[in-house]
């Protein structure tokens, strides 16, 4: 009789119906019906792909089924999709109407159908496939004992056509397998352009044949080979993705400019040498140089074909002019060319490059600086300023709309800044204050996150992209009317999960950071002090680039933190549920954390005996600690607490100059003060 | 006066003498002496190098310099070590006599003095200094709030000049990153030799310009590039690690025979195929046959140029004659030729090869089959069956050494089998009981780690190499009366959290295992118990190679687990030292364990409910809890137990039949019993 029950108890657990809530899916799509059915996974499971599709597919579908069988340790008996029409009787069925073309303008829709004994995807490209294998993958469910599909109608498409990821491997060299990885990430958050920012002052990463002087002078050894470029733009486009590069010029040249001085602007005969700091520099191309133009050919030359792409990065960002201004020959050259500004020589320069990219069918693109009244209007303007730069969020997007450009949109997705999630998932392409036409609207190709690499290393750099990067995913892909915050954090934390299945180390490779700071002792504490504190956000943490040279260290305590500190992100909710509601319940939430943080404290400074990478950071935990313990006799003795103290003690928390971190609970802890 | 007395604390921790006992050297040096005196790091510490060393030295002193750096997080002024003679005021000073060429027959001597206010490395050959400074990372200190060197004298050099690792990138490929990320392990071990296995029956994976259809009938699409191989090559070499390459023939070769079935020796018409299997297979090339040699030549001459090393390996085991039987052309070659056994027909085959390989400058070496009367001895034995094959152990390395010929040591290596540190570490290439002459002794060239990769990926390969590969470097360097078991633990973990840092995964990537079994909930019931299992050991887990295809999930429990479980290693010395004294201290050591496993198994049963993979894993859990629960009711409230009942539970657990682990505290939980 129990043994019957359980097995009722089974079927009543295996069908029941999952509801939309509990899906993990992200970015959500478009059109979405759950049933109560299900689809069981079994040993037996296979994969058919029909229709006229690229081979990419194939290896998509076999990559699926390798990451579901690790996923179910179910051991199928299928290993490979080694061709079309393979298995026709397969339980799962791709068919994809013809062959998709990477790029900006190619169908990526697709219709998922799981039935409880068949799965199909429809889709017109294997691009569309692929997304639904995705999809599919975020849809497994299990029982307790068995694995299962829930039974979903979806049709999906994406929002937007440019959802891209930067990651500058200039200021830091990424290798190709951080690069391969995120990759990963990007597919699996159906992303589809990857902006590869190749060259800046601090480093020249791309092998040129015909100059080796630019590796050798400017990267240190550290950069691709064109063999190595080529096999990165091979992965990208078997997960659908296009690769973009960027050399930036005629600003950020440093490293360029240490290969050839030649074509420098500046006049004191000291030659360029790669910088080793942050910051805006002054080193620029010489735009009245003929050898310019010929060695920027000759580079753009063998570039261009390593990359399918239509699109060519020409930076033009942050030219401070100074060299120019300096330069009598290049101010002559302005009189004489009749242009009066230096944006106006900039933008001789930048038109000098169009036919350069245009010979390998390329469109150029670049940074909203390059936008002029003289510009071509098949630029493509990427947005980047804001507030931050004392500019209007996103002006510049809005105003390449209405100036006939096509623009996409990264102010406002700068990772870098250590941000958090809401305020980049909430920030919209097509901004809702601003009246625009279809046309315009049609002009806003949609957005791009940008790791620029200051401070970050293949060792921390995934923690800078991920999980956050998800949300901006889902930002560029989903309706914009799926905004419900509370939803995308849940949904985020299970993704962040995924993300490390798929090899990435936003997670993993904190407890490495922390193992070093507690010089091989027990990491628990240091974990928890993480878990609160978040690194200093937008440009505070390395203030005017005179702190970390490119060599500095970066394993340290802010390292290990990252944005959206988890605990601080559950202690908020618990505060402001216990000023609603002191029930004791409510008081327990938040006084185990206060609890936790003064053993803590005493953790730490145990620890701290043997490590001195400990030291920085105990007087924050000192501090917090001090508070929580005052906040306990106020909570939990009803003791009537002295709020001038406790107050100057939590301004001691706010002046955050300690270890590069800011305490991220010190909101909340002021709202249990007053 | 409480200030004072804190400085005065300081001051005397600081200069308290650090003790042999509390270095964490691994391998142990040849010589050293330790004085009271400390040499004291800021942020002005710089390096200097003089002499006429290799360039590698700058390289590999500039890994040091930022290594260091990140390690202490002191900001260093120096970025990197450019050139020679760059910093004669330097508190390093690094001198070598001359270039150190990557070999065998190299001088990789050091002498490495630290003194309150310089630090000086003198050596032969960069190669002695690089190794210098691996020491010297490892003597890194603290006293709470400073980093500092103790004072040393250490003069050091290698016991045996083959310390190897091989890696068998066939049954599942290993990216480049994999490869560089256990140079690096190997070069902080001193090793010195790489030996990659590229090609077997379960794919090719070096790509051959001439025969492209090599890589694309037979990888799966997952090769090294000959771009790819040479930056291995020069990334090893500038660890002072020499690369030998493996192609194994005439067995091992289904691979080989998916592009060229002409050349394989089997007569039923049936094409061959790559195996997605272990275990011996049957294909085996033709010896009879002309294009054989003729193919062989033309990758041989391509694979030799990649690889400047002085040695080729081409395998020539496990050949087991099946397909050369069948195969009357075959048969009929041996007789007139006067072959009579298959051994002297592949001996015939083996002899074939040495004038191909001599051509490039390289000598032959083989597996131990490859020892038979008429082999020339200029070939290198490789010694690597023992007990499990059925034979003496090291038997092939003895009879080599007495019979003329060269020969390194792998049976006894094989950390692909699981077995505990101890047995690799105990286990020396100089066997102690048998007599050598001083002849002999000097053919004996020193040992080899063997990565065999059915049941590795680059998610758990690292957990399988390290940290026990760190013990048979000691083994290979220091002297041979480094022996204490006890000490190589407490050194190994230490030197398994460095292993990590220089950018190995064994410990990092078991927790990414756990949250995919965990269904991504908690994991820490599953960690405790990953901390007392061992994947099944020898070849009990894939018994013959019929539950684990090349494309079988490698994502379970036992890839969580790891040899030298850590918990039943201390359980041990506690349940040793319970039964030698039964103190209450003593007893709560033992009780501590038996009650956190009652909890864990409740711990996994609640998570089980929403993760099917932890199911295979609850019965061992179980009995494992009520073992538990019983000992403690003896132990604790001396109530006496039923022992047969006891022990037909301790019988069932060690039946050892689920999920490919056994439970490493089985002896000890039956000492408890008696």
């Amino acid at each position: 009789m129990r043994k019957l029950f359980f097995i009722l108890l089974v079927v009543f657990v295996s069908h029941a119906q999952v509801k939309n809530e509990q899906l993990n899916l992200m970015p959500w799509p478009q059109k979405l019906t759950v049933s109560p059915a299900i689809f069981l996974l079994n040993k037996d499971f296979k994969i058919n792909c029909t229709g006229n599709p690229d081979s990419r597919i194939l290896k998509g579908a076999s990559r699926f089924l390798r990451r579901l069988d690790e996923r179910t340790g179910l051991f199928f008996n299928q290993g490979f999709v080694a061709k079309l029409n393979e298995f026709p009787e397969a339980q799962l069925q791709i068919n994809c109407q013809r062959k998709g073309k990477v790029g900006l303008q190619e169908d990526e829709s697709y219709q998922l159908s799981v039935l409880s004994n068949t799965i199909t995807i429809n889709a017109v490209t294997d691009l569309g496939a692929l997304h639904a294998l995705e999809t599919l993958s975020q849809l497994l469910q299990n029982n307790g004992t068995e694995f299962y599909f829930p039974s979903v109608e979806i049709t999906d498409a994406p929002r937007f056509v440019w959802r891209g990821l930067m990651i500058d491997a200039s200021r830091h060299f990424q290798p190709v397998d951080v690069i391969k990885r995120n990759l990963d990430g990007m597919a699996a958050m159906k992303m589809n352009v990857f902006h590869w920012h190749l060259a800046d002052n601090q480093s020249w990463r791309i092998e040129i044949k015909k100059y080796p002087k630019l590796t050798e002078l400017a990267s240190d050894g550290d950069f691709y080979t064109q063999e190595e470029i080529k096999n990165v733009v091979k992965y990208a486009d078997e997960r659908g993705i296009m690769v973009v590069p960027e050399i930036d010029v005629p600003g950020h040249a440093s490293a360029l400019l240490t290969a050839f001085s030649e074509i420098g602007s500046k006049t004191d005969g000291i030659p360029y040498a790669v910088s080793r700091k942050s910051g805006i520099h002054d080193a620029t191309l010489d735009p009245t140089n003929p050898k310019t133009y010929q060695i920027l050919t000759e580079i753009f030359d063998e570039v261009c074909p390593l990359f399918p792409a239509a699109y060519f990065h020409i930076g033009g960002d942050e030219n401070n002019g100074k060299e120019w201004d300096a330069n009598p020959k290049i101010q002559e050259f302005k009189k004489k060319n009749n242009l009066v500004t230096n944006h106006d020589l900039q933008t001789y320069f930048n038109m000098k490059l169009v036919p350069m990219l245009k010979k390998h069918g390329k469109q150029l693109m670049g940074w909203e600086e390059i936008m002029t009244p003289a510009m071509s209007k098949e630029a493509i303007i990427h947005a980047w300023r804001g507030v931050n730069e004392g500019m209007e969020a996103a002006g510049a997007l809005v105003k390449a709309a209405k100036s006939d450009y096509k623009a996409i949109l990264s102010n406002g997705y700068y990772i870098d800044l250590m941000l958090p999630v809401d305020s980049h998932y909430l920030n919209d392409p097509m901004p809702k204050n601003v009246a625009f036409t279809e046309e315009e609207k049609a002009r806003i190709l949609g957005g791009e996150a940008t790791m620029w690499s200051e401070l970050v290393t293949p060792l921390n750099i995934d923690s800078r992209i991920w999980p956050r990067t998800a949300a901006i995913a889902e930002r560029l892909w989903s309706n914009d009317t799926v905004r419900n915050l509370e939803s995308m954090h849940k949904r985020l934390k299970q993704i962040s999960f995924r993300l490390e299945e798929i090899g990435l180390t936003h997670i993993r490779n904190k407890e490495v950071i922390l193992r070093n700071i507690s010089n091989y002792q027990d990491t628990k504490a240091l974990n928890d002090f993480t878990n609160i504190c978040e690194p200093y956000k937008v440009y505070k943490r390395n203030g005017g680039g005179k702190k970390y040279f490119m060599f500095s260290p970066l394993t340290l305590f802010a390292d290990a933190c990252a944005a959206d500190a988890s605990d601080a992100y559950e202690f908020n909710k618990a505060v402001n549920l216990y000023l609603e509601n002191k029930s004791l319940a409510n008081q327990k939430l938040v006084t185990d954390y206060l609890k936790k943080w003064i053993v803590m404290d005493l953790d730490l400074i145990r620890l701290s005996a043997n490590a001195p990478l400990i030291q920085p950071i105990l007087p924050l935990s000192k501090n917090l600690s001090l508070v929580s313990k005052q906040l306990l006799l106020a909570i939990e003795q009803k003791q009537s607490i002295n709020k001038t103290d406790l107050n100057a003690l939590l301004e001691q928390i706010n002046t955050r100059n300690s270890a590069d971190v800011e305490l991220a609970v010190y909101e909340s802890l002021r709202k249990l003060v007053e």
